[in-house]
């Protein structure tokens, strides 16, 4: 049996390179060589203990490489092709799947999201994609691995946070938080027609980049009171759109405060222990809020628009991956990532 | 100087009848002779001191009536006329307005909602409406007061409560809450496609009503567990839209238990206390939810919608007035429909 | 080899009964035994040589049945189980379905209709259902074969009418044309919440089922003016949205004349020689309209919801089955249901 | 009695200067002395006559400003103020407006279209403004009168192509014709998050700015088939959303030839003689197409969000404007603009 190395959760706090068995691609499925991956916040998460996985899981959920086998009946591929896939793999024939819900694919709530989480995922040299007709996306020509790096997660979950909060033509739109999901979020917001967009975050580099990206203006939150600045620069209006780019009370109740009536509060953070939703802030109900979260969309067609994004020049994401690893390197890259040392915002891993 | 009656808040606990003058409509402004009105769950607040209005202000915000008077600059309507106006009454002209948030008027939250809050309301003999323009509805021939009262307020947001939900043909909908509001939600529901309504309270002459409105399964919560009762009717795939009509912690909570992922809460409820998100149910904020929160919309074009749906036959409403009484047993009218006695719904008020 | 019989279409004019293979699942792919099957309005169109199909093409695409084989990665599907399959077959899994427009799988005008027109369809003993685990549904307990005979096409697509069409509660709504599928979009228009709902056509039985199945005022072409009578309904104001049921210019611009500036033209027709815009009718382009071309809606998920909708009891289409056939009369029954004999809405066909 | 020139039709054929009392402002309406307006293409519609208006009205739409006098009950304005005001004029208060077609105002085919239609309109020294309480919008400080000219009308208009068609992040977009409205409706598609956005015109100097507003391909048509290139660059696939910005059949057939299945024709053009629909690429009416049109938004609501796209620098129109005028040359401005002279794309007109 030929074998492979993946990074594997172990235990809270402990994930570690190990070898295991490469899978063999069944009906339906395809395996794919890995060319690039990378860390994501979530995967910190699950390092921390803190969004539970069995152990033993291969970890990672963003994808670059190149097609190895093709299970039966997958059609229209060929092996040696380059591809992405996305984060979340919908089956596209779920009922589910059939009504548009595809990260919520089997019905299971983020049931589109295997890599990872219920299946082996992408910080490996190989990956089992399953669905792979519903996934399995051909790069376009000429874009090398780090400028789709960013399509399988953090773009798609940035850009869906604009896309979900209806961003319009002239609307002022704040975003609480800057790492890199936050950061999509404002290139999403820009793509969408805001005309102003504020970023709130306390890493100068970070407010660097959003700016780079679309924000108008960046606050330092450690500097000046993000809601005051909000409501002068809006002339005590409200934004039109929030988006919550953290997970945390502090950043969702912003949001909320910082929203005119009948504005959209578009949370992409992943929560934990207590949520609470401040009366004054919600209008005691009357307000005519929306709140809608999202968890990312994928499959081929969103990678297929994403990397046309890409390519089209629209939104450069490559300055994001700010460190490379080997795939060998693999822990110290956790170190690294996971607390946010030396300015990191994304690390490309190769295997 | 020509005095009338009114029902006019003075502290909490007491509203009572009072002399006022009555008013002259200004330039925009009409006068209508008040002849059919009723009282809301939101007085109740203002009697209880949870919502708080100055003291001195005439309550009441659901007026049918007969054009007294015309301020200058209102123009296609007569003194005489049958009309309705909304209990939220957009200017129609400020940007809010103008951009679909009617019931926000002005930028401020529930902005739009005038009558019994900002400015004199509905339970007196006459009304002063401001923004006649926007607001004035004829009522069409051989519809009675009785038939059209719930038109400004009750029947504009319960049915809101199903159109911004977005219900969709053969949706699974639970309304938590069956009192006047909640009815209405049931009502929309089926209006709008909905093909296993569900509903819970605990009043059994509701669950009645409820059933002729629409609902398929009548759940009584003291006697069924409705989150299981959901689940197994739904094959534990959950519902499509959840519609909360009450405003406590409990029903925000169960609706939200009972999505699918992907599902939509739309909230009709005046929240008073605290308000969280249990974070298993929010799937951490994973699960493609929609929080959607609906106050009531107004202006004649919604009157005149609501009307047609009466005139239609559609849904027959006029079964929730379950008493009446004259403007000068208003106090008397409180009593009864603050403590919910003798199975009442809604009362009529006539002056 | 076993054989089975099944209506094939020959050349212009000729559809009859011949020996074809059984056919045999393939991976993906289900074989259903046919219970229940009908003939449609575009088979008519088909025999007539209007819509080429290539010869020897066994034609239908309304089938009930039962499973009889399934092929491999077909799962959760048991052989025995009673099913219907919607008339379009998306895979689910290509760009245009992964992107919602499951109708125009593959990208091709119309792809996602195969039955009876680009591989063999239901009037026959046998069906192969491809993409199976898209398709195949599951009809509730309780539920007659005659009851969801109408969900695989018309009832799809009538309220496919209804709905991108937009209607709101409130709408005033025009039909144009009352055979099945008009009349389907009358059932359709009237669960979406409209409050007038106008219909047209010249045959008094199908005017008569109309009113039976929501319409509030039926017009008799040949004795009323439609144009004229509309004007007078909606006080010059013209219908919020005009569906177009037949597919000819004289009804397609009878919608446009009907509409409200600023309504909504939503058609169902398939239209044959030429389709002109009157631009006094659509104002020039300046009249803000939309004109919304509807195919089918399929897919296992939309069957579900509309046999939920028949299971609720909300809509009633089962009258429609005006008439019955063995498969080996369906020589018969073509000539009985092109010709409009005998006021025949649809027939069934039981092999 | 005090007089103004006004830039008045005539007859076919004839625009003149001419004398007129300066207006005063009644309830409600607002004077404004105009500082910039300019020449719309629909003005050489009327000019040549295809778009009849009464003899002795004054033309112009798109009036930026000062404010000289406010009727009775117009608050929250002083005169001297600088303003701007949209080509379209809805009331806010009529049925339409409150439902959102405010372009319709008054339910009358592009009712919202006053100024120089149906009441005098801005090439003039003063401009009576009617319901101005909707339409008077202050000018962001630091923006000058050519940097906000083209938001009364074509920007509106433009971009409302681009927002009606609902255009998606990483759509494929084709704009045929590049003359103003085309060009705003491609700065738009860009504003929107198309990533792909095809320009065809036959004027090089026009071409040239369109690829400065954001198209990626520019194509003219008397050198390259349209349609190949299109089909070329989309693999065959065709696009999602394609803008008609002409009004003639054979650019309206073309946008509906280059659309894959499922897509959007969004119309800008003002048509005159016919409009056919071509029964192959409208798929029969089977495609699950869409054709949209547009007029133009207005209300002062639209000229904020449009104000503030231009302060943010997202879009800069300013280039737009290639020649100048005093209104005394009015008739000379016409001359150049009606024959497209000179490379003349938008002429800026000062009192």
């Amino acid at each position: 049996m030929r074998t492979m190395k993946a990074a594997v959760f172990l235990r809270p706090g402990k994930i570690s390179l190990d070898e295991k068995p490469i899978p063999v691609a069944g009906p339906g499925e395809a395996l794919i060589k890995i060319t690039t991956t990378t860390i994501c916040g979530t995967d910190v998460h699950i390092l921390k203990g803190e969004f539970p996985v069995e152990a033993g899981r291969t970890i990672g959920h963003e994808p670059v490489g190149v097609i190895a086998e093709l299970g039966a009946g997958v059609t229209g591929y060929s092996v040696g092709e380059r591809v992405i896939v996305g984060a979340i793999t919908p089956c596209g024939q779920c009922h589910p799947c059939l009504d548009g819900h595809q990260a919520q694919c089997g019905g299971k709530a983020a049931g589109g999201w295997r890599f990872g989480n219920t299946i082996d995922g992408a910080q490996a040299e190989y990956l089992l994609v399953p669905h792979a007709m519903s996934n399995l996306e051909l790069i376009p020509d000429g874009l090398t691995d780090e400028q789709v790096l960013m399509c399988p997660d953090i773009m798609s979950t940035g850009f869906g946070g604009a896309e979900r909060g209806d961003i319009r033509i002239g609307d002022v739109v704040v975003i609480f938080a800057q790492g890199p999901i936050g950061l999509c979020a404002t290139a999403g917001a820009k793509l969408k027609g805001a005309s102003l967009i504020i970023v709130v975050d306390s890493v100068e580099s970070r407010l660097e980049v959003a700016k780079r990206l679309g924000a108008d203006v960046a606050i330092d939150y450690t500097k000046t009171d993000p809601l005051s600045e909000i409501m002068r620069l809006t002339n005590g209006r409200g934004v039109d759109v929030a988006i919550e780019a953290l997970g945390t009370q502090q950043t969702f109740e912003s949001c909320l405060r910082a929203l005119k009536p009948g504005g959209t509060l578009s949370s992409l953070g992943v929560y934990s222990g207590k949520l609470s939703l401040p009366l004054d802030a919600f209008a005691a109900g009357l307000g005519d809020h929306k709140i809608i979260t999202t968890l990312c969309e994928g499959g081929k067609e969103r990678m297929r628009r994403l990397m046309n994004v890409v390519a089209s020049g629209r939104v450069d994401l490559e300055p994001m991956v700010t460190h490379r690893f080997k795939l060998d390197q693999i822990e110290e890259a956790y170190e690294l990532f996971a607390n946010q040392r030396d300015g990191v915002l994304k690390v490309a891993i190769v295997p």
